[in-house]
């Protein structure tokens, strides 16, 4: 899927030639992916363990994976069911708001310093410093030279991360303008979903142009051999769940983590144990 | 549930009286007691999307599960299972360790205050501010004059959370010494599990009677009823996880957390988001 997903960096992309409905390399149905998509539980359940005890012994590796996409693309759904598999105290799941007033009085990368996974950890970021141009962009926050400046300053910070062992999934789930229309309508049409409406949402779809004119510009100059993009097609929400899961698990078996060895003694500890 | 595992505060409660392997109100056997945790999932699941979205609309009440017991009690898989239920962005998981140079350079109750649920969360604490009167009695960690002390800060803390809407569910996970030794055998027994292993649990085992007395005068002094404890016998891992869940389901039922209404015109907004 790497090889499949993986964003061009250095050069414009036309995210309009992107159908967001397609599948590809995927399984043939909704059916067959959710077969699909459980299948990949038990490995990355297992990936997640070694990598966490490998941190017991020093191992600084971990992953980030970083959610980005317009409203209703499937961020948070994507965080309820890939993370699934996990065992939760191992993930470190943030979500970006709006910056609070202390965020603000700081640089824009300071809040995302704060929520980084720890070594052995897998964070997932709903949003992340990536809004910094995107939403700063199209509603023009920043002076236009600060907002230029933060593409390298962005990529400079992903290569030190890179440099300290996390590697990092930035995922751009993609929906098309017809596919948020329904799921907003959804939304109205029950009740137990008003909470997550806002009249907010209607007014942002004018700006959706300029939204995808923000995207393809952060994609083009941050898709970096340290830190790549991915395009994940999600008007299917079934083949956004089993694409982010196998990226998950390439990544996991790429960095290959290893139960660490005992330092001890078992015959001895054995023995003493069964003295007690 | 609450009744039935809830200790009595204010007086010394004899850990010795209880049967670690006991099954007090539950399921017949192993079978039945996961059917009946996996039966009580999407009601948990309902309950925490309700307090979630309630939290949108300035409702501030959340839950802290507190999880202490011996080594290998299970607090680590008590969080693995009875969260898998639930929604991962709406919980807030914290393990707490030795505490670092800097949590040692503000008063005990510090690092405690930074991991707390915001309001809407589920909040999970692998250990908590107990350790501070648990391993800091039996190792002597702080002065005894200042160890008494913090039982009454406990308790005030504790108080000004649940006025500030914070459910607290204490939990003791209560294993029995035998059962202890069989866990550390199976971890020896097992090279995938030899880095949950420390030479040092070995030693702490000669500590049980010490940790027991310090479990029983925590109990004593800090089961209060903003802030109860709950005894749960945790030799059997099929009813400790359905009592705890079944403690949760209790909690959120009692706090009845119900969506909150929309606060827009549905049929404008429909119309308003077709002319998109």
């Amino acid at each position: 899927m790497r090889d499949v997903l993986r964003v061009p960096g250095g050069r414009r992309i036309d995210l309009t030639a992107y159908d967001a409905s397609a599948v590809p390399a995927g399984p043939a149905d909704k059916a067959a992916g959710l077969a699909a998509t459980a299948a990949l539980a038990p490995r990355l359940a297992d990936l997640q363990e070694r990598l966490y005890a490998a941190s017991t012994a020093g191992d600084r590796r971990r992953i980030l994976l970083v959610l980005q996409g317009m409203d209703t693309s499937g961020k948070g759904g994507t965080v309820k069911h890939v993370i699934g598999p996990f065992n939760p105290s191992g993930c470190r799941i943030r979500a970006f708001k709006a910056p609070t007033l202390e965020e603000q009085s700081h640089p824009f990368l300071w809040r995302i310093m704060q929520a980084l996974p720890r070594p052995g950890e897998i964070g997932i970021f709903d949003r992340s410093h990536y809004e910094d141009v995107l939403i700063a962009r199209v509603r023009e926050l920043v002076p236009r030279s600060q907002l230029d400046r933060r593409y390298g300053q962005i990529n400079r910070f992903e290569q030190s991360l890179a440099e300290d062992g996390v590697t990092i999934v930035k995922v751009f789930l993609h929906i098309s303008y017809e596919a948020q229309r329904g799921r907003l309508l959804e939304r109205l049409d029950n009740p137990a979903k008003h909470w997550k409406f806002n009249v907010g949402d209607i007014e942002e779809r004018a700006l959706w142009p300029a939204y995808r004119e923000a995207y393809e510009i952060a994609l083009e100059r941050c898709a970096t051999d340290e830190a790549p993009w991915y395009l994940v097609p999600a008007d299917r929400k079934w083949y956004r769940n089993w694409a982010i899961s196998k990226l998950l698990l390439e990544h996991l078996e790429a960095l290959d983590p290893a139960y660490p060895p005992g330092d001890f003694d078992v015959d001895e500890c054995r023995r003493r144990l069964l003295a007690t």
